[in-house]
């Protein structure tokens, strides 16, 4: 059975390959419009499902697995980073706070479709603006959901987190194992 | 001012590098016997001490970090396994419960010293003999602590943490990072 991870993130492929080394990593254009009144738990699992979706119809004979990870402080998403500014903004925004990185992720094979959720508190210390500055001066925060990442200098950032580590990277990995094991796609 | 890491440790190596990139790692021999009374906590910090103190006395004019990971439940501490068998009873007595990762780090520089650390909870799911024996297979406990290691494919063994998970890997970046500003060390 050919497995397709509908993804284009390089840090999703490394994790997929904790489970499994045989699988396509494809890129994968689905509607993101929600409606307004959606919460952000819901959010990233329906994200996920349109993505499985849609990769189902290109690879109808394969397994395939979406995923959409969001990062979220007040009900508010944050994405990527536009500029130094809005980044400055976010790190502002999770100083010394607790926030929440939830992963959608859909696995659908033949007529089998099953989605679910992750959730991870995250903790950050309280920031400085020198340490701010000096987060984004490494670069690290511009492709990245929340404007930083736990598995880089980012690390620095938090002092401790409740939940899958893997899923604040993006791979919520040890749910999805589970998942994959009622597949019968077992790890090699 | 030079950095020295009293680890042979590779995990360690590239984790000291998300703080800087200018340090030299060299094995450092220390006596690791303990009172008998002594908890697992308080050995961590005591191994650690040692083991930096006897780098200090070799390189006087640098700063030096010394580490010692635990792995504890039930009061008792986890060592490397020596053999499939062993690492199957220490699987066993994880399956389904919490335990702790505990990493003793101490840092010398001239007078100053400073020691502390750092604990991490880690929830394993029900391990099924299918999934231990599947783990065994892979390899990767027999050079680690407790006999798994959560940066690899014991990830999928784990169902969440609550801590720091760089702590489990083997070095507490985020509180290291915090000592060793108060050293005047600034990450590169």
């Amino acid at each position: 059975m050919d497995i397709i991870l509908a993804s284009a993130s390089p840090r999703r492929r490394e994790l997929l390959k904790l489970i499994t080394k045989n699988f396509t990593a494809v890129a994968i254009d689905a509607d993101e419009s929600l409606d307004d009144n959606i919460s952000a738990e819901d959010a990233a699992a329906v994200l996920s499902k349109r993505k499985a979706q849609a990769a189902a119809e290109m690879y109808p004979d394969s397994l395939v697995i979406g995923c959409d990870t969001t990062v979220v402080i007040d009900g508010k998403v944050l994405g990527k980073p536009h500029d130094p500014q809005q980044c400055r903004e976010f790190l502002r925004l999770l100083s010394g706070r607790q926030h929440q990185v939830i992963t959608g992720y859909t696995v659908i094979c033949g007529d089998k479709c099953v989605t679910g959720k992750e959730v991870t508190d995250v903790s950050f210390r309280t920031l400085s603006d020198e340490d701010i500055d000096w987060y984004i001066s490494t670069g690290e925060p511009f492709d990245k959901a929340g404007g930083y990442g736990i598995q880089g200098k980012g690390a620095l950032l938090s002092d401790g987190i409740r939940g899958d580590f893997y899923n604040v990277v993006g791979l919520p990995v040890s749910a999805l194992y589970q998942v994959l094991k009622t597949f019968n796609i077992q790890e090699d």
